[in-house]
């Protein structure tokens, strides 16, 4: 196959669409900002979730599903959480059509249709969940709560690019109630810890755990916790957030519950999402010009092995000895998939599999058999070498950890080298400007100064990382004093 | 606790809702037709969707994901489609709120965001999905084509019911795009098989196979094959359908393919789907006036283990068996609570989890475990024996198929004993108005006189069934010759 991959160094945008449209993750779609999840692309996605699911499960959440439709006075009610929404909110306000008079063959919204208040396509259920949760409470021996819902959501988004920023997109949304502040601030650090953990050990992605800064908050939340992760072309991703909502929600929706010293107490709240954007940050983390570098523990396809054929009699021993290696490999619980399609050669499969990132490709041919090996070409190196097929499944096993872990470390080694410290001004500019990556610098803490470097330079303060040292020092733009540096990044 | 179950001889549909309600499987939400699914509801249908997806990825079809929005012109595109599905749509048309000038602190409804094409919410995806399979076939190479998606979609029904009809409701939905007809009616043949098989093997419910009268068809399939269950109040329940489109949507959206003559061909689609509705079958076709009977397959929890402390020196003894007995049922598989919240009594807990309609409840007493036994009571017998310890698990696994095996059984005498064959219109309105249930009769085939027996009778023919023998007769309704007999029934 020709791929057509244009590269990083040539175009890094190009090359980012190019890697989804021919890697088959997902599609353009007739809606404007909407995309679609092709089956490679969704078959990623599934095994993300199974390991999320599992996590939020054994952290003691269960699911369940709140209405896609959020009445607009609902979204009224918290007013920061208004603010925040209102203007990328997807509207309905007619429920039927009707066939159009003036055109035969077409439809036209019935007027009398109208509903008497407009419904929100649920941009994030804080309003609808919190409105139940009133119902849901009303003792202490009720709480905690701890629901998380799989849902699509939907935000009108002006610029819109695959996975990363959709109108329409996937994510799961948790939504806990608690007795005590405490417990709530508990409960998100402990997601967020989940989070990383998530995007660390599944996706080889190293993250740092922060704090956002008041102007970069949650609409409605009183501290939002997050991930960041650092991009290739030195760009940073917020790969998750977890929030501190105070008693926000349930002061604008009447949530109290009767405490164990029998009084009337609002109920405390968190919620975190992750979403579909992640998948932006694990092509753009790891794929080379060459495609898709996906992790072995959530890639789709682990192993591949393409049959080489010579000859009409080859076929049946080739195929007999890959099935045998499929067994084995299968019955180790990996995913292995056998491309003996006969219609296309195996040089256009050894590209078509290393465009989509599949770890581990075996290649089988007779002259190799004979010698009672196959050859193995790893994705992430690219380095080929030619392996016993005695105790294959296990050299296998341990291929596939080996080089999870390869591109955990080398994330980290960029990230590592992509945190610089900045002391003046012209050297913070600069550094944001030629080298990317994290600026660690002193800030005066003002959202004013926040503003004015985010109008100067595009960065925005990613994250205040957890467990900041302490540190005197002066403002990198105002030279007023500052307790503790923060990073700044251009973010996608 | 007191359970305040209705009846079902005193209110049949106000004893569902009760079920619904009180069993915590879902709840009303503050807009109009739509549920919110608890998590013990969503527990049941989590259990539904996996063992139902593995199906489809058996039988070769992968998942994907495709936009909630189909703009309007979409759907205009295939006739029947648009016709069938116009009048209960929810309607998008703007993308913005802003702060409403007039009233400080509501947001209106910005007119700057009118959408310049209306969006609507999908009823069901034939229409955004084919306008993909555009782009993504063009040779018989890429076909056949087998996707399916788990998704939410949006009906403006008038009126709605928990679980049976409501505005949103989850489901998923296969789109399978074939080389040829045949290809096609055979994927629509086998997609109904599936469905039968999970419903009569996992949810214990037996069906009838067969086709829908022209009349009762999805709106733009050439013929839709269905699956009909009982429940027990005499009604007939639609539990899954799978249409075979013909090259209707191909040619509403061109989509044309490349054949081996190189020929230029449009494609054959299949289209079969599945919802939450299922739950609302489930849920009348077992339950009884104590509430939820659920089958052991799908159960969210198949053992709950329930400990009968006396003084405290009981507890430690109590709580180590049932830890082993927990382990050694995890092991087996088994899905097993111990309820030993100290907040509730014995008593309340049995009430409770039999309202939930845990197959197998176990009670631990010290008298009984001194004893070596403890106290199982069957959910849908509700026969209690004492069981040795000694080999509880194996028993217990023996068991839960027996309930399965036993639910199913029973639905089927029932379901036997209400296929009624009338040869009169008299008998036949008698039937259907005091024995319910389904009733085999001749009719003359057409459209008016299924309308008219539907004003007359409120019955509709629910299928013709698969492999249906044969046999002349005359119309239940116009004495019009008739070559074989079909079913009615009253339906949900």
């Amino acid at each position: 196959m020709s791929k057509g991959i244009t590269t990083r160094a040539e175009d890094y945008s190009q090359w980012y669409n190019d890697l989804v449209l021919k890697g088959g993750l997902a599609d353009y779609s007739a809606v404007r900002g909407c995309m679609v999840i092709k089956p490679y692309g969704f078959a990623l996605w599934e095994n993300m979730q199974a390991v999320l699911d599992k996590m939020f499960k054994d952290t003691g959440h269960q699911n369940a599903y709140f209405p896609l439709f959020v009445p607009k006075s609902f979204l009224e009610k918290e007013e920061g959480h208004a603010e925040g929404f209102a203007k990328e909110c997807a509207v309905v306000t007619h429920y039927r059509l009707k066939a159009n008079p003036d055109k035969k063959g077409t439809l036209m919204v019935d007027p009398d249709s109208k509903l008497e208040e407009e419904l929100i396509i649920r941009p994030t259920s804080e309003a609808i969940i919190w409105n139940s949760y009133k119902d849901w409470i009303q003792s202490y021996r009720d709480l905690p709560l701890l629901i998380n819902q799989w849902v699509n959501v939907v935000r009108w988004e002006m610029r819109t690019r695959l996975f990363l920023r959709t109108a329409e997109f996937l994510w799961q949304e948790g939504h806990t109630a608690h007795a005590t502040a405490e417990e709530a601030v508990e409960e998100t650090k402990r997601m967020l810890e989940v989070y990383a953990t998530f995007v660390e050990q599944f996706m080889a992605l190293p993250v740092i755990r922060g704090v956002k800064s008041i102007s970069e908050r949650f609409a409605g939340a009183i501290d939002t916790y997050c991930i960041e992760a650092l991009m290739q072309d030195g760009k940073a991703l917020q790969a998750g957030t977890s929030h501190f909502l105070g008693q926000n929600f349930a002061k604008a929706f009447d949530v109290k519950f009767l405490n164990k010293e029998n009084q009337q107490e609002y109920v405390w709240a968190t919620s975190w999402g992750v979403s579909t954007r992640l998948i932006g940050a694990l092509i753009m983390a790891h794929s080379d010009d060459n495609g898709l570098v996906l992790p072995p523990r959530i890639a789709p396809v682990q192993v591949v092995i393409v049959p080489i054929y010579k000859g009409d009699e080859s076929k049946p021993v080739i195929d007999a000895k890959a099935n045998e290696i499929i067994s084995a490999l299968k019955l180790a619980g990996i995913r292995v998939k056998y491309d003996n399609n006969d219609n296309t050669r195996p040089g256009w499969k050894f590209a078509e599999h290393e465009l989509k990132g599949v770890p581990i490709r075996l290649a089988m041919g007779l002259r190799d058999l004979d010698k009672n090996v196959v050859e193995l070409a790893r994705r992430d190196t690219k380095e080929k070498q030619h392996v016993s097929l005695q105790g294959l499944d296990g050299f296998i096993v341990k291929l596939l950890d080996e080089i999870q872990q390869n591109l955990f470390d080398r994330a980290l080694v960029y990230r590592k080298e992509h945190i610089t410290i900045a002391d003046k001004w012209e050297e913070f500019v600069k550094i944001l400007n030629e080298k990317g990556g994290f600026v660690s610098a002193h800030w005066d803490g003002t959202a004013e100064t926040e503003t004015e470097i985010k109008e100067k330079t595009k960065a925005t303060i990613r994250c205040i990382p957890l467990n900041n040292p302490q540190e005197e020092g002066k403002c990198i733009l105002t030279g007023k004093p500052s307790k503790e540096r923060v990073l700044f990044a251009m973010a996608y």
